[in-house]
This record gives C-alpha cells, sequence and structure tokens, in this order.
C-alpha cells in the first residue's frame, strides 16, 4: 500500500497527537480563553422559533437542483458532504417530482383499496393509525442517483453526484395488513400504487416477497412525512427504486398483470446494448461513496484526517466497505459504524494521512448477499453506456498535491 | 385480565378487521375514488423551501412551555403524543437553557483543554472533524422531566408531563480521544465543562466509567447541532442528566475535586425526607410513558386500537414494558419495536380493544441492569415529595366511558 492509511487501533501511537498538536495552539492562548461576545449577554429565548431551524451559519448546507427543466417535474439532492451518521434530516431529504408537491388534507384524503380483493376498502388517517405499526430505518434512493456518472465526470459536489439518497425512520403499517383486511382473490399477483400528485404517478408491484418489509408510512424521523416526501401517506418500499415508493398515496389496485404504467416502460428501465431493455429491476444495487474528501472540497491542512463516507444495498446489510487511496491499486478495510441495519446507510470511516501527495480515493462495498459494488469498467461491460438508472460503480475523487479534489472516472 | 388487551399474533384473527371494516366504507364509495381538487393542477416545485418545513396542517406539532419566567432561563417541551418511531426531528427538541441561545460563528469558536494536562490544547471546529468520529442514537432528557407529577397531576398532555425527553443520532469524537491528546495529569480525577452561554453553566464529571462512552458532539441527526442544542459543540454524556451535556461547549479543565458549581448545588439536586440532599445522582433512571392515548386526547371510536409509548434508561438497554389497563392489577407484555439500543427511546406497542369501558391504562419498563420502574407509591417512600428533579414513576391514564383521557395519581 503506497499510501499510508493507518488502522484505528494504532492512531493515537502513529502521529494523530502529533497532528492534532501541529493545529492546535499548543498552550491555549490567552484571547482563546477570553469570553467572546456572544457571551456577554442573554441569548434566545426558547420557542424563537417553536418549530426549530439551523443555524444561520449553516445557510448552505441546503437541497440543490441540476434539473434545466420545469421545478415542478424535478429533484433537488441532499447535499452528502455537510452529513454526519445515517439519519438524513427532514429538511434535507432528497425531493423527486413529476408535477410538484400537492397540498393535501389529511383529515379530507383516502386510501382506496380495491381491485381483485374481497372488499373494497377506504381508509381515513385516523383508521391507519390504530392499526399496529412499524418503525424501522431504511434509504431511499432514486433510481437516477448516480445518472451524470454514466457519461463523464461533469458534477462538481458529491451532492450532485450521488445526492438522490437519503435515509430516515419511517413508521406505518405493513402493507401486507392492509392487503389482509381487504382478502386478495387468488388471481391477484400484482398491485398499483397511485399517487395523489397530478400526474398520478403509479408503479406496479409484485405480491411476491419483495413486498414483506412494505409499508405504508405516514411519519419520517418521528413526525409526519414532510409535504414533498408524500404527506399524509406514502409507500415505503425498502432497498427498492425509490420511484417506486408511491407518495401521496390514494389507491392501491390489485390485478393478474403488471399494469405497463408510463414510469415503468418510457421511464425507469435501462437500455441495454442489445438493444433490450431492463425493466421491473426493483432493488437498488450495493454501492458506495466517500463524502469526505470529496469533489469540490480542497485539503489545506497535511497531517491525519479522517476518510468517511456512506455504504448501502438494497438487497440487506452492508458487511464490509474497502477504501483504496491510490485508485483502486490497494485496498484497506474501512471501520463500519453500527448499528448495521439491513437496506440502511452505513457510515464507513478510515483515518488516511495526507502529506501533499497526489491520491485517487476510492470506496468499494460488499453487501451480506455477497454482491460487490463494481468498477465503472465492470459497469459498463455489462450494462453499456445507454442507461439512465442504476448507476452504482465505483466512485474516484482525485486529490492534488495542492489539495483540491476532482471527480475523475479512472 | 379484565380488559381486553390482545397478543399480536392473534391480532387479526380475533377482530381488528372487523374493526377496520366498521370504520371503513365497506365499500370504495365513488367520491373516493374521484379525483380531489389538489390532484387536478401542478403541485409546489423543488426547493420551496430548499431546506424543508412541515405540512402547514402540522401547524400545532411544535415544542411548549409552561415556564412563567423569563424565556432565556426556560424550557420548551417536545410533543410526544404527536410522534411516532424514537427519532425525534431536529425542530421538536426540547430545549433548557439558562440564559439563552447564544449565536455563535463556528469558525471563531475554540475548545479549550486545560488544567490537570501535560499540555494545554485549544480546537477549532476543523480541528475537530479531522478526528475519528462516533455517531450513536441516544436519548436526552432534562432531570426535571416529569417534576410537575412530584405534586399533583396537573398538566394536561404528555408533552407537558414527559415532553424533556427527545432522542437522536448525535456525530463527533469521543472525550476520551480529546483528553488523551492533552495527556491526564495522575492527580486528574474530575473534569469541568463550561458553556459559552452568558451564565457559563458549568458542571463537574468524574472521570471514571460514567464517561467511556462521552462524546464531544457536532452533529445531531445528520446535520450540524442547532443553536438550541449547542451549535458548534456541545458533550453528549449517553444516559446521565440532561444539564451535564454542557451545551455551546468551550472549555474541559481537569482538575483533583469536582467545582461545586451552581448548578450542582444549588440546583439539580434532590431533598430527601432526611434533610439531606442527593448530588451528583448522574444516571437518568428506568421510565416509560404512554403516548396514545394519553392525557388531553379523547377516544372518539370503539374497536381495537393500539396503545404505543415510549421507554428508556441510562443504564443500558430496555428489556421489557408491561401494559396495565386496570389501573395495575393485571399486566401483559408489550411489543418492542426494534433495533433496542443503549441509553437510547425504545418504542413499545399493544394492541387494546376499547368498547366503552372505564380504564387506567399504565406502563411499566424493566432495563437490562434489572431496574423496574417504581410505582408513585414506591418513588415517594424512597424519596419523599421535597425533590424537583428525578421523578421515574409509573403514569397512569384514566380512560373514562365517554374517551375523555386525564391524568390521574392511582
Amino acid at each position: 500500500m503506497n499510501q499510508p492509511m493507518i488502522g484505528r487501533r494504532n492512531l493515537l501511537r502513529l502521529g494523530l497527537a502529533a497532528g492534532a498538536a501541529a493545529t492546535a495552539a499548543g498552550s491555549a492562548r490567552a484571547e482563546e480563553l477570553a469570553v467572546p461576545e456572544w457571551s456577554t449577554g442573554l441569548g434566545k429565548p426558547v420557542l424563537s422559533p417553536a418549530y426549530g431551524q439551523p443555524s444561520p451559519f449553516e445557510k448552505n448546507v441546503v437541497r440543490r437542483t441540476w434539473t434545466k427543466g420545469p421545478l415542478e417535474q424535478a429533484s433537488s439532492m441532499t447535499p452528502l458532504a455537510d452529513l454526519h451518521g445515517i439519519i438524513t434530516p427532514n429538511g434535507l431529504h432528497f425531493e423527486r417530482h413529476h408535477s410538484g408537491v400537492p397540498t393535501i388534507d389529511p383529515d379530507r384524503h383516502r386510501l382506496v383499496v380495491h381491485g381483485l380483493v374481497r372488499r373494497n376498502l377506504s381508509f381515513t388517517m385516523n383508521d391507519l393509525l390504530r392499526f399496529p405499526s412499524e418503525s424501522r430505518i431504511h434509504f431511499l434512493e432514486c433510481s437516477g442517483n448516480g445518472n451524470s456518472e454514466w457519461a463523464k465526470p461533469v458534477r462538481d459536489s458529491v451532492q450532485g453526484t450521488h445526492g438522490l439518497i437519503s435515509c430516515c425512520e419511517w413508521t406505518g403499517v405493513p402493507l401486507a395488513t392492509l392487503l389482509d383486511e381487504a382478502g386478495l382473490l387468488p388471481e391477484a399477483k400484482w398491485v398499483l400504487a397511485e399517487g395523489a400528485d397530478s400526474v398520478k404517478m403509479s408503479r406496479s408491484l409484485p405480491l411476491n416477497t419483495l413486498l414483506d418489509d412494505a409499508l405504508v408510512v405516514y411519519a419520517q424521523n418521528g413526525e409526519a412525512l414532510r409535504p414533498e416526501q408524500g404527506y399524509p401517506v406514502r409507500l415505503l418500499l425498502p432497498g427498492i427504486e425509490g420511484n417506486m415508493s408511491i407518495k401521496w398515496l390514494r389507491r392501491l389496485k390489485l390485478a393478474a398483470e403488471p399494469f405497463y404504467s408510463r414510469e415503468e416502460t418510457s421511464k425507469y428501465t435501462d437500455l441495454l446494448p442489445s438493444g433490450k431493455a431492463r425493466i421491473f429491476s426493483f432493488e437498488m444495487d450495493v454501492k458506495s461513496v466517500i463524502t469526505r474528501p470529496s469533489v469540490g472540497q480542497k485539503l489545506t491542512e497535511t497531517g491525519i484526517r479522517e476518510i468517511v463516507g456512506l455504504a448501502w444495498s438494497g438487497r440487506g446489510r452492508i458487511r464490509a466497505v474497502e477504501v483504496s487511496a491510490d485508485g483502486g491499486k490497494s485496498w484497506l478495510p474501512a471501520r463500519l459504524q453500527g448499528p448495521i441495519l439491513p437496506k440502511c446507510l452505513t457510515r464507513f470511516t478510515l483515518p488516511w494521512d495526507w502529506q501533499g501527495q497526489a491520491a485517487v480515493l476510492q470506496s468499494r462495498a460488499t453487501d451480506d448477499s455477497g454482491f460487490v459494488q463494481p468498477s465503472r469498467d465492470q459497469l459498463v461491460a455489462a450494462r453499456g453506456v445507454n442507461s439512465y438508472y442504476h448507476y452504482n460503480a465505483i466512485q474516484s475523487w482525485k486529490v492534488a498535491s495542492s489539495g483540491e479534489v476532482t471527480n475523475v472516472h479512472v
């Protein structure tokens, strides 16, 4: 290994102490023990506001869009480089809308179950709250996440390359419970889920093991769903491409066949080199990305620092993440932060001693189903370059000796 | 058991289906499949706003205060009855300030370590971000949580009785790492932590096993700390009374003895019947509360519904929660939602068939250190009624045959 990565156990002995001392004062200077102006008078009272907001110094940590068209048919992306841990705060959850965010009165909203069922049902929000509930932490990823990387490495932030993923604690009722209430007829094999947005986003879901852990959710990170994530109720299909977790859910229609809606034929399919298209691909494949350091950042101090990033798989838990600083020639295992949950973001970390050398940082995740994140070459060999969705290749960040970090394909 | 609680396994068979059918239409009525007005045109575009906010229909789900005095020396409480799962969204985390919330420029803030150390250190926020990080989900509870219940059951919401607790994913540097950097002298046994609020909130922490899992944190639920939770950096002492997790942390001073600061002598102590006071009580004892149904709510429909609540312990994991509907005469085990993490909220649920009968709902938690939440009589027998802090007795909610839920001491 020609890059000095450091096992965590040996970190302090190996020199982080020296690194910190170099950046610290060595002794607490008088002005640092002096009283700053913000400590000299009363601060803001409680309830200012009653629903809290971030510090004004964090005003640049917001969702951003790269969409050129109308913002009602657009996505906004999560600022991954500025985030920590695995929970995405609700205000920064990525968005993807096809006809904007409807403003729905929860008291008047209904969820209807019909089609090949023993009896049609219509649920109010209060009905749903009375059912046995589940809370689980799962990522949600747009299948278009990373699609800019199919062509050239043009995006200049990890928010732009990978920000169509977020991770929340979701609470709701198992989909299976509601389908049991209605009583499936033997010929029911698929269910159409339809949203209350004006485009009536709809997708067909096969009634097989894919839906075992599906939830009809009304809460994210403890509170009611945000409008842009489907208020008052949405589907949440853990590990499945985000588009199928229908927001503003108004209808579940049971049927014998898929419906081949616009968004599962014209869109959300991948054109292969053979001319055929992958459809109904469902699970999001194993993937990871280094969020610090990442493209657009600049290292300004030499010494030991943490490399941190995120890994996830739609097929289960993350088993391992390896990190390379030499463009994939050699790898070291990263530390995984717990709890390591299925179909959930996993945070990985590894200390790295940067002394001004050029480097290419990469991460490679393996999930507990055995899938290993492919290199870009492997992915292109299998899928060609006509795909728009489902890009999960290893990402490369080039660190120049100036400290500048850029996005490269190697 | 004279109240019809229902094991989850038998729930559907026993009649939730009938309950749901009673409240559902039985068949999807034409008007419920009709297109509501919010589905007839474009909704709001992405980035409206770039940092997202709750639905306007949730405007009453906010922090509230019961403080009569100045709001800079006050608390605001988390609306537990409206929340789900275990994560508290950052905008609803409870507050407790002693001189208001300072507005701190993170680039100018310093954390100084001094006193009985080999070398004084001063850390910038960038310094802290370079250290190996930890992310963990922990509750934070003001030791005054529940203090209104020492006297009479006057508070009319679970937000008012128990809302001084919240639970987030916290990210930061182990306190031990920073103390190792400075190098403890052999005579160092305590550390004073001091905040940058103008009252300079300070508490003495013993350098023993209590601090094994302590963190110096800069993030909550993925993003930077909120100003009212200590932006840009605070202590986070898992399981310990909230007041000791010093916010706006500016100084750690190592010493041989505790400092006996105002907030650990005049305040945050409990006067016992003997006339002596408990001080340095540290761990928050095992506790639980039913959040739905809870005081101030009214049951309007008979049938099966979920009883849901929260349990926690400063000493470890929740092992079990039992629920009673007859004021403690009989108990049934509740289901615990995973992941069950140490020093973290645990959500419990149990279905209950309410047919208009009067009931007294209670929950009783046991932690994995063997502590069992006491009845009110047991707590008062041990501590008297002159305490202000550390109330952890079983809470009773009386359900009248009208469906009204009130706060009672039984």
